[in-house]
């Protein structure tokens, strides 16, 4: 929210012959086979910040996050790029940045030796060779960094990846014990007003996408008929949920027609379908708790 | 249970040329593919009401449901179909039929303006251009209808689809704040009979089958050895199921063999196997809670 | 951990012409198809005890047990085997063997009259012509049984499997209220001590692989770089999990790349990577509060 202190240092060596032949389909390629080396080193710089984080209209959040934004910002890297991150930790306990899928090696893993001490800096070092997203998150204490904000996403791009309109999704839920204020909405039968993020039995403000909860909140996510549309979705923290467009369906990666793809803690999927559909759709979390926590946004699509 | 009232006016114009060939696998076809049209319209009336719905013996539950069942009536159509839904709210507060993976526009999708609100009736429409099995259910409010009890099954069969005795099992899981009574089943630590639908650290009644809950109130499945069974089933609520055959096996939608896949709300599937195997057989969720909390039935072989 | 009294009393047939073709990729074969018979019949003795057993330094749970040990005892076979187990029920309440996947017919279920009754001895068959890992558990009284550790993994070689070092993964929650005795590591904000599995929002020694909670009780997977590794996860209980192995990738059953693979209550996978990355590596459920109960191992990776 504040505090954006994302720097990316660039790129410094682009290998020649970067074939285009890959705009296939993907599904033709091993999946296990790495992408070669781009030669190219793209340098990331994060803090992990304490801070008040504004879930929605005031419901403020005691949390702990990447770049003082929930998600962190976006890791964006080309499938073959060296990544090196400087991991800055200004706040009160250990933390770090474990990820997923890309190669590393054990004393970059965000565990171990490679948790950052208060105070400290430490750079870490990995190999995109996989395309795909991927979460990046906290691994200093098993999930407490998590719970308080301490995510984001990783995008690595394929070679010869079709132009789309790219959308990120990171789902989380919030811990409902460290939030420091909440809007006014009273409990309906009790005429009280909520304290800890819960009322009624619905879970207000616990279920968040990008750091959000609600239509009001949420950013609109959006897109225009013609456009091929790409969404990069990925979930962090306890909760099993089940990601839904309206009036839209696509591939999920073992090729079945959907149009809500289940992601546990930790998982992660990217789809794309052509846009076709003119509108104001809903896009949510199909739990019933988690739409009723926040878990629900807009997809606007122009003509 | 009581008001049944469910029309289907008919097919009023069939297509010429509805080939056979496509009695093959499906596999082979792109499911991204719309079905052609068939040119026929199929209309459908839908009620809204506010009902006193057994789940099972003694065990009364304050629903609302579309014509008055649990799951409402299933909404059955061949792929290329034109479906026309004539929507009346009857209860209290604003209804909707929202579905899945269908083809509709904006303003036929359940929410917005095609909202039913008490007392009014509206009519919309969708293309069922995909085959399989998906949730059709309220998005009034989020998800408070569907706790309610408003929801059921849409089929759409592909041309050419392979004769098969269906099943259709639409798991759910209940409100326990909306049980008006309970069986009495004495709590076996403290003697006392429950009032919300739970008791002694199980979910009694809680987790439904087409809306019933435990062997002695949903209907027995019933199969015969030599007749290719096919399941469809899907899922709506809070909670995620695995819904296990036991002594049976099939492919899931990725071709793995499986006797036990997971469904989380809002999720279906539709797979089928060769009857081999007489005896009376459980059918249930493996969620050690739900099968406890009523996901459990019985499947009937005869030889 | 006492009481391992399971025994092979071995292969007493063994067929001739067991080709070796199959080594290849288990992708192209029917899933569907049986294995033929290998003529072989193993046979085992399993016996159900209740017994204290030490989830951790100091956590004992009121367990129920197949031989005395969680999970029981690996039951490894080869597709095709005839397999025979003769249970006999020593604890204080009807028990059973229930499996997935392989071939039996309704009287040897683990259902109906194949429980085994308090001080009883039955006799259950199967045929195991269905490759893969597969958990085996109670089904006396539906879920109460595994929720006391009654269940463990089934283990079927397909032919011409490739040599690989496998482990064996059953993931499963433990009811909060069977544990006789906790460590004593007092709640931070009150002092007090827990006596019941949970402190602090967490859910202490709930969470288990292979029936112990934490790195210091589970011990090590172990592995070498140039080795094929081989695991087979299980779970079973009440709650979804995603198993994720730190600085590592493999395909899913359904051919993606992935890290991170989710198990419903019932589920299992099988998968296998070639090992290229030495140290000390993390193996958990990726769900907060699962790692944080307990869910969390070392996998050791030497040069």
């Amino acid at each position: 929210m504040k505090n954006h202190r994302f720097v990316l240092f660039g790129a410094f060596l682009v290998m020649a012959g970067c074939s285009s032949e890959e705009g296939q389909k993907t599904a033709a390629r091993d999946p296990l086979a790495p992408y070669p080396p781009t030669g190219v080193t793209r340098e990331f710089e994060l803090t992990i910040d304490e801070t008040q984080w504004e879930v929605g209209p005031g419901a403020i959040y005691n949390a702990i996050a990447y770049n003082g934004v929930i998600p962190g910002p976006p890791i964006e890297v080309d499938a073959g790029d060296h990544v090196v991150l400087r991991v800055t930790n200004n706040a009160a306990k250990p933390h770090s940045v474990h990820t997923h899928v890309v190669k590393f090696t054990y004393t970059n893993d965000g565990t171990h030796n490679s948790v950052v001490a208060p105070g400290e800096t430490k750079t870490i070092e990995w190999d995109a060779v996989y395309a795909g997203t991927f979460p990046y998150h906290d691994h200093g204490d098993e999930a407490e960094g998590t719970k308080r904000g301490i995510f984001g996403a990783l995008i690595v791009h394929p070679p010869g990846e079709a132009k789309a309109n790219e959308h990120v999704v990171v789902l989380a839920d919030f811990d409902q014990g460290e939030y420091d204020s909440l809007p006014g909405v009273a409990d309906p039968e009790t005429g009280e007003f909520p304290d800890a993020g819960v009322y009624h039995g619905g879970h207000q403000y616990m279920h968040t996408i990008n750091g959000k909860g609600y239509e009001d909140a949420i950013p609109a996510f959006k897109g225009k008929v013609g456009e091929l549309q790409r969404f990069r979705v990925v979930s962090i923290g306890n909760e099993f949920h089940t990601w839904h467009i309206h009036g839209h369906r696509w591939l999920d990666g073992s090729g079945q027609l959907t149009d809500n793809v289940q992601l546990g803690p930790g998982m992660y999927t990217t789809f794309e379908f052509m846009e076709d559909n003119p509108g104001t759709w809903l896009v949510h979390c199909h739990v019933g708790e988690h739409m009723e926590g926040g878990m629900i946004a807009d997809y606007v699509v122009t003509p």
